[in-house]
Parts: C-alpha cells; structure tokens; sequence
C-alpha cells in the first residue's frame, strides 16, 4: 500500500461521515453529498504543481498547463461516469508572474470548459512572496449522474468479474499528458452497455491503480501480459504500460456474462481491451505467455523485468 | 481598481454563464449551482501559502494553518449567510514535509470541520520535487441557505442604505487571523433580524472591500471616521482598521428602515456598528470629526493618515 494511500485510509477513518448525506466520502475519484437542498451532486479536487505534474522551465506552455489541470478533474468525473457540470480553480503565482502568463493558463483552462461543457465558475488568485516559488493550480469540479444511475464506485469489483482498460498505456510523460482526451464520454456509453461494477481512471499508473481497486474491493486479480494495451509511443515497453503514471485511462470491471454484450456494442474509436480476472484471493498477480505467474505490485514491476 | 479586480472582472468576462444553471458566477463569495440534480449549492475556493497566508518560518502551529484554511472558507460561507455542508481540501507538500506534520494540519482543518459541523469529504495529497518549494493549501467548500432563503450577494447595495460591520478591525495579522471565528451565526441572525441588501466578508481591508461592493452595486458611499470600530489588539489605528486584511468580519448594508429593529433586535456577543451609508454617488467617501471628507480608496487610506 502506497504512503497516499496510507494517510488517506487515515484520514478516512479519523471522521465518521453520516452515509445518508455523503454516501462516498474520502478515497473514491469523487465525493458524493446528498442533501435536500443539493439532492445529488459528485465532487473531486486536484491540485496540479509546477515540477511534479508539469514543467514551466521545461517549456510546457501555459495553455497546456491550464488545459490539464481541468482534464485531470474531467477523468475524475468519467471515473464515476458522471456528467461535469462546472468547475473552481484556484492558483498560486510566483511573484512578478504577470497577467498574460495568467490570461494563457486561463485560456487553457477555458479551453477545456468549453469542450467537455463545464464552465468555469469561480476561483481565487493567490501569489507566492517570492519568484522562486512555483505555480500551483487547484481545480476542484461537480458532476452529476446521468437520470436515476448511481455513482460507480472503486470498492464493488466482484470475483470473476472481468478487467478492461480503455486506450492504450505507458509513457504520458512524454507530452500525451498535457492534451490526453478524458473518457467522459466513453464512461457514460459504457453504462448503456453494461453494469460497470468498479472503475477508476489510471492515474498513479495499471499496476498502483488496479492493485488500489482491489484493495478497496475486497478481491484480488489476475492480469495477462501480453493483453496489456501497450502505447505505440517511442521507447514504451510493458514495464511503462504497467507502472507509468498520468494515462487517464479507465480501468473497469464488468460481470463476465456482460463482456460479449459490452465489446459488441462497443464503437467508438476509443479501444477497450480485456486484459484480466477479479479472483476472490487478495493477491493480484500477472501471468506471462511462458506461463510465470508473479506479484504485479504497486508501481513495483520493474524488478521483475530485470529478472 | 485593484488589479485582481481587474482581471476577476475580465475571467467574468471570458464566459457566457447560463443564469439559470449558475445564478452567481465569478466575483461574488461564492458561487451558486443550480441543476435539476442539484437543486442549489453554493461554492467558494481558497488557496493559502506558506509566507502570504502564514509563515511556518516565523512559527506559526499547523493545527492553526490548517484551522485558518478551513475557517477563510467559512467566511465565505458567512458572507452569503448559507449554511456550511462540506469540504474538500488539497494540498501541496514540500519534499520530505512527512507525515507527522500533514497529520498536525489534518487536526487543524477537522478541527474547524467539526466545530462549524462542516466534515472533510474529500481531498488531495501532492508533493512538490524540492523541499524549498512551501506548503499550499487549497479548501473548497460548499454550503445550502436556510429554507426559502436566496444568498445575500455583493452587487445588491441600494442608496440610502445603512452600512455596517461586524465586530471590531485592525491588526489580525498579528495572530487573530490564524484563530478567528467565522461569523456563521451571526449571518444567520441577520437574516433573521433585517433585509440585508448586500454583505461580503473583509478579507482585503474594508477600504478595499467597501468599495468593491460600492463598484458592483453601481453605488458610493460615505462612512464616519469615528464610527469605525478600531481593534483593541496594540498598534492597531484608524488606518490599520480601514486597510488591513484578513479581518474575516462582515461588511453588509441594510435599508435605513430596518436599522433600529436589527440594532434592537441583535443579541449576540459579536457587536454590529453601524459606519455610514450608502449614497447614489459614485465615489466611497470618509468622513472626518472635523468635518473634512476625503476619498477612502481601497487600501489608500495611508496617504491622507500622513496629511
């Protein structure tokens, strides 16, 4: 279990949150508050850092910047396969960062709003004392559910269920994160075609992620090598696909019996791909063509490549 | 103008909000969703750094960072006079900030979740690459209004109207601002008490928010220099009272009509004073004892201080 995970799992338990009014609280993509005033409405925040999640000096454009800041949200709201609905963005400026450098990251964030309709509706402009600091950029985002569906949670993956992925995984890193296409509505097709029990969107990368569903879930899961959706990008090799971070791909898991249905009906131009089993062991664990079965860990595969 | 009005007032621009859908959009405390599905929440977001905000060098408590962050976000809530749901709160970590420390912050922040029954819902953990770079904290919060009620907005001051504030001003930066009580309950009994045609919270200073208000309401106004209620704390002036930020009180105006029952009527242990009145100018005004009247520009008030 990751460090994130670990405190998360503590602050999780250090609040009781009454379930009628917040049926998903902390550690799923997105909270849920229901109340009589508010009925339903999903909510996620991200905060976004210069050197972490890009790279000023490295020459990724402010546009870009902004534009990611919202998609990251936007996989959240597809990860519960909701509909975005508006979002706030808070930012913090390095002293002297001047307001066209804001108007650009602003401009990329409008960006997004407008092309996954989610408007940007407030936000709070702070700045840093010192030119040293570095740009951060939270967004924090509400979704709602399609008429009458529920909310797909992280922690309902069932024994025997199927796994998929959507897209192709491995090297984001090198530029595909900063304009991926968050699979919003990809999600909302994959309700129409079949009861997803459990999905997430891959963020932390397949082996952390889908280690974390199973967690959560109560299961444990077998994936095949050679199924894994490598990316065609330069200098990806199965390694990457399992353990780089920033796909914002889907992970999910539908009941056995719907995977015909689900990949009949399937056209968009988004592939989805099999590559697994939820089991009712703990363990989750990676098969090789040769037959090798081994531990597929959090972001731990690499040692096994070396093998 | 200051220049984050300005440029607030040019992201207001940049988007065309459906009215309906978002009844508040940029500018005001908060903002108002309102969607078959979610009926009405209101939203406000908040970013405070390391060295604008607090000053983890100079000492400042964790538990207080994390208190403040939550209770800025309060304010906003106080300002609309809606009622506080739930939050969620980012956070950038400097490199090896550890987990002792965000658990400190993370007792801050439930603290305030617990005393003003607004629970932590949800979140994310981030960390900068260096351990130069300082902690940020990111609160989103959401808040209902009393049933039937509408949010109490910035922009709906009317001439003739009395202008009044909450408690006393001046000098929270040296402590109080880390510890201050969100004014909740009193916004609430104001509702109660009196029409209130426009309110915000001083976060800017009241010369600064004052006229914001004014500028919004298409309005000016004139406050008496010997009605302002001066803080107490040591070194605290006329001038600190008008210009300094962080006060976290409510600034708010009512019809003149309605004056003397809210004054009769108001029983709480947080004083309101009545410091001037809104006039179908254009101009914010201040008024002296000896009878000289100057403009009270936001945060200019030092210039005549020295006259």
């Amino acid at each position: 279990m990751s460090s994130e995970s670990k405190i998360t799992e503590y602050f999780a338990a250090a609040q009781q949150l009454d379930p009628v009014r917040f049926p998903i609280g902390i550690g799923d993509d997105m909270a849920q508050i229901c109340t009589e005033d508010i009925k339903s409405v999903l909510v996620t925040t991200d905060m976004l850092l210069d050197g972490t999640h890009f790279d000023l000096s490295g020459g990724d454009r402010l546009e870009l910047v902004g534009y990611k800041s919202m998609a990251a949200s936007l996989s959240d709201c597809a990860a519960m396969a909701s509909i975005p609905v508006a979002a706030v963005v808070s930012v913090a400026l390095p002293a002297g960062f001047g307001e066209d450098k804001l108007k650009r990251l602003h401009a990329g964030i409008l960006d997004a709003a407008s092309r996954y309709n989610c408007p940007l509706i407030g936000g709070d402009i702070t700045g840093w004392k010192s030119s040293d600091d570095r740009l951060a950029v939270s967004v924090t985002m509400f979704s709602k559910l399609p008429l009458g569906a529920e909310p797909i949670k992280r922690s309902t993956a069932q024994p025997g269920d199927r796994i998929y992925v959507t897209g192709s995984l491995g090297g984001s890193i090198r530029g595909r994160h900063l304009e991926f296409t968050p699979r919003i509505e990809e999600a909302l097709r994959l309700r129409g075609l079949a009861k997803i029990t459990a999905m997430m969107d891959i963020s932390d990368g397949l082996s952390t992620d889908l280690n974390h569903i199973c967690r959560l879930s109560g299961v444990g899961a077998v994936v095949y090598a050679e199924k894994i959706p490598v990316s065609s990008l330069p200098d990806v090799d199965l390694s990457s696909a399992l353990n780089d971070g920033e796909d914002f791909e889907l992970l999910f898991t539908v009941a056995a019996k719907d995977s015909g249905g689900l990949e009949s009906g399937w056209k968009m131009p988004a592939k989805i791909t099999c590559i697994g089993e939820v089991t009712d062991k703990k363990d989750v664990m990676i098969e090789f063509p040769d037959g090798r079965i081994e531990p597929l860990r959090a972001g731990g595969y690499d040692h096994l490549n070396k093998e």
